[in-house]
C-alpha cells in the first residue's frame, strides 16, 4: 500500500542501492525543521500517528511493480530488484518527538534508522504528512492562544487542499488547541467534538427567516445555532430572540463583529437569553481574534476556516529529510551536506529540553531536561501504543504552558535558545574535515 | 462513500430540510469565484473529474449513520431521516465549465440542480476539491508561461498538504501546463510523464561522488540525471562530464543558477556533451524562472516544488457555493444574499466567452461566443464521457492562447471584462425588490 505515493527518485535510488549491493546497509535519516515557518515562534509537531500507520503498511502491489518495470528510468534494474519490491516491508526503527511537542528551527522531529532503501522511500510521504499537520497544529495553537479561553472551532475543510486534507487538518487543529471541528468525518474517525450551525442557503430556502429559524430548532434543539446575517444581522437577532429556547446561540458570519456582537448581545439579553452564546466566523485569524477579544467584543466562540485550513499566512515549512549516518558492515560513517545554503548536520541526534533552552546532542549522550526523541518503532514494530489524540492535545497544552509567554504570543519573539552539545560540535567538525579531504 | 466528509451543518440542514418536508424541492446551487486569488489574472478550472466521481459515489454506511444518530445535533431528527440517508444517492444535474477553462472574478464554475438535500451535502467537498486543483493548475500555467517553452516539472509532493493532495496537485499542475511530475502515483494513476533524478543522500551514501554517479547511470541509463551540488557543483559537473554518456543531464538544486548553469554548460560542452541538459530546482517560482530565462541562464528545464505544491503566494481562493434558485412544486423562486460583503447573484447562469469579454447571462439565454457551462450529469448520470486529462490540458493551452498576453503574464493586468446580460441584471433587481419587501 502507498508504495508509489512517493517521488520517483526515491524509487530509482532504491533500484540503485539494490544494484550497488547496499540492501543491507543501514542508514539513519533525520527529519529536521530547517527554519520555522514565517511568523511563527514555535511549531507543534503533529502527524506521527499517520507516519506510523504508513510505515507499517508500506508495500507495492503487483500492478504497481509492473508500472515501474515499464518506466525508462528502471531499464538498468534487474528482475531481482522487482522481486525485492514484491516482499518489501518496513523493518526499521523510528525515533520521534511525540505529537504535541513544540519545536524550533534546526531541531530534528524524527529519526529513521533502517536498511537504506527502507529509509529512503518514505522521505516524500513523511515530509508532506508531518509538515502539513505541524503547520495546522501550530496555527491552531496561535488562534487558541489569541482567543484567551474562548473556544475556537475549526471550520476550514472547504478551503483545505483536498477534502481529505481537511480531515487531517481538523485532527491537527484539535491537537493544537481548537475545541472542535465542523468536519464530520474527523469527528467520526478521531472522536473530535463536532459542531454545526446552518448556512445562508438554509435561511434562503424558506419564505421567511422566522420559519427557517423555527424549523432548525425543531431538529437541533439545544444545539441550535441561528445564523443571523443572511439578510440583516440585527433583524436576525430579533427573530432568534423572539423564538427563544431551545438555543445554543447565534452566529455572525460577516460585518463588524465588535459593534454587531454587542448589539446582538443586548437583543438576546433583553429577551432573557443570557446564556445564549454568540459565535463569530468569517475571515478570522489569530490577529483578528486577539483584536476582538481585546476590544471586548461580545463573542463567546470563534469559527476559523480559511486562514487555519491552509495556514494561509505561512503555508509551507522549510523541513528536510537528510542522511546523517551510515552503518556499513558495522562501521559507522557520518554524512552531511556542506553546500552554502543547504547544510545538514551529521549523526543521529537527541534533543534535551531544559528550563531555558534546548540542547541538540548526539544520540546516546546524556543531557539535562526532557529527552524529546523517543523510540516509536523498533524493527518495524510499535514499542508501545501511541498516545491518544486527547493525550497529545494535553501534551501540547502542557508543553506550551512551560514556554515563555512571548514565544506563545503572536508577535515575533526572541528565539528560544537552541544550542549544540560539545560532542555534536566535534562531530560536525570531524565530519567536515573527513569529507573535505 | 464519503457521506461524512462534509461539514456537519450540511447534514443538520439535510435533517432540517427532510423534517420540513422539503425532500422533493429542487434547488440550484452555484459554485462561483467571488474574487481571483491574489496575484492572479485568471484561474484555470480543475478538479471536475473528481467531483463527478464523488457525486456518483456519495453515500452513507450503516456505521456512519449510527454515528450521526448519536450526535446531539440530530436529536430532533426522525427515524425516517436516517432511513433516507441509508438509500441516499445523488440524482441531480451538474453543469460545469470543462477542466482547463480559464475563468475570472464573479464567474460561476459549476451549477448543481438537485433535490435540495442532494445539492446541499456536496458543498464542502466541491469547494475544497475545485478550489485546490484550480489554484495549482493556475500556478502551473504561470510557471509554464514564465519558462517560455522550457519544460517545467512538478516536484512538490513533499510540500503538499498531505501526500494525497500531492497526487491531485500533480494532476492539476500537468493540466495547467507542467510537462511532468515527480509523483509516481500520479504517473501510475493519470498517465502523467514521471521524472526522477537522485537526492543528495544518494551521493552521500557512497564513498565518493564519482562512484555515486557511476552507479546511478548503471540503473537509469539514458534517463540519468546527475545531481551536482551535494558537495561542490562545478566539481560535480566535472565528475559528470568525465563519466559522460548515457546521460539525460544534470541537476542543480541550490546556489546561483545563472552563473553556475553557464559554468556547468561550459564543462559539459568541453566534454562534448552538447545534448546533455541542465535542470534547475530549489525554491523556484514563476518570477525566478522568468528572471533566469530573461538573463539567459543555461537551464533547459525547471523543477518546481514548494511554491507550486501549495500555490504558496496565494494558497486560497475566495469561492462560494450559493443557493440561487428554488423550484417548489414547479414554482421558481430566485434567491440571493444582499448583505454588504458577501452578496450573491440569483438564478442559474451561463457564461459566454466572446473575443474580448465574458457575458454572464441567465441560463437558457442566447449569447455570443462559447457557452462555458455544459451539462455533465443529468439525473445523476454522465451525459458523455469526461475529457481525458490530455484533452483538458490541450483545452487549457488553447483557451489561454486566446487571451491577451497581459492576462497570461505574471504582472497584475487590466481585468478581462466580465459583464452581466440585461436579463440577468433585471433578475438581480427583481429579486432584491422581492426580498426587501
Amino acid at each position: 500500500m502507498n508504495g508509489l505515493l512517493t517521488d520517483l527518485y526515491e524509487l530509482t535510488m532504491a533500484a540503485g542501492y539494490f544494484e550497488s549491493g547496499k540492501v543491507e546497509e543501514k542508514a539513519t535519516f533525520e527529519f529536521t525543521i530547517r527554519r520555522l515557518p514565517a511568523f511563527r515562534n514555535f511549531v507543534l509537531v503533529a502527524g506521527l500517528a499517520q507516519v506510523v500507520e504508513y510505515l507499517q503498511n508500506l508495500s507495492f502491489t503487483e500492478e504497481e511493480i509492473g508500472y515501474l518495470r515499464g518506466l525508462p528510468q528502471f531499464r538498468g534494474a534487474s528482475p531481482a530488484f522487482f522481486e525485492y519490491l514484491r516482499s518489501f516491508r518496513f523493518t526499521g526503527d523510528l525515533f520521534a518527538a511525540p505529537e504535541g511537542t513544540p519545536l524550533f528551527s534546526g531541531e530534528p522531529v524524527l529519526c529513521l534508522r533502517a536498511p537504506i532503501i527502507e529509509a529512503q522511500i518514505p522521505e516524500t510521504w513523511l515530509l508532506s504528512t508531518i509538515t502539513f499537520q505541524t503547520l495546522i497544529a501550530s496555527k491552531a495553537a496561535r488562534c487558541a492562544s489569541a482567543a484567551a479561553g474562548r473556544p475556537v472551532i475549526e471550520f476550514g475543510t472547504r478551503r483545505a487542499h483536498t477534502p481529505d486534507a481537511g480531515v487531517l487538518g481538523a485532527r491537527a487543529a484539535y491537537l493544537g488547541g481548537c475545541a472542535g471541528t465542523s468536519n464530520t468525518l474527523a469527528g467520526y474517525r478521531y472522536g473530535i467534538p463536532v459542531s454545526g450551525t446552518a448556512a445562508h442557503s438554509w435561511v434562503m430556502s424558506f419564505a421567511c427567516e422566522m420559519e427557517a429559524f423555527r424549523k432548525l430548532q425543531r431538529v437541533m434543539g439545544e444545539s441550535t445555532v441561528q445564523l443571523l446575517d443572511t439578510y440583516d444581522p440585527l433583524q436576525g437577532a430579533r427573530h432568534a430572540a423572539k423564538l427563544g429556547k431551545p438555543l445554543w446561540g447565534v452566529r455572525l458570519d460577516s460585518g463588524d463583529f465588535l459593534s454587531t456582537s454587542r448589539q446582538v448581545r443586548a437583543i438576546l439579553d433583553q429577551a432573557g437569553l443570557h446564556d445564549s452564546r454568540i459565535m463569530a466566523s468569517g475571515d478570522l485569524d489569530e490577529y483578528k481574534i486577539r483584536e476582538l477579544v481585546r476590544a471586548g467584543a461580545a463573542v463567546d466562540s470563534f469559527g476559523v476556516g480559511t486562514q487555519l485550513a491552509v495556514s494561509a499566512d505561512s503555508p509551507v515549512m522549510g523541513a528536510v529529510y537528510k542522511l546523517v549516518e551510515l552503518d556499513i558492515q558495522g562501521i559507522k560513517r557520518f554524512t552531511a551536506k556542506y553546500s552554502d545554503e543547504k547544510a545538514s548536520v551529521p549523526g543521529a541526534k537527541q534533543v534535551f529540553r531544559a528550563a531555558h533552552r534546548d540542547v541538540i546532542a548526539r544520540s546516546g549522550e546524556c543531557g539535562n531536561g526532557e529527552a524529546l526523541l523517543r523510540p516509536v518503532l523498533l524493527g518495524g514494530e510499535l514499542v508501545e501504543p501511541l498516545p491518544t489524540l486527547e493525550q497529545s492535545r494535553e501534551r501540547a497544552a502542557a508543553m506550551l504552558a512551560k514556554l515563555p509567554e512571548e514565544i506563545r504570543g503572536l508577535e515575533p519573539a526572541e528565539p528560544w535558545p537552541v544550542i549544540y552539545s560539545r560532542e555534536l560540535r566535534e562531530l560536525i567538525e570531524n565530519t567536515r574535515h573527513n569529507l573535505m579531504q
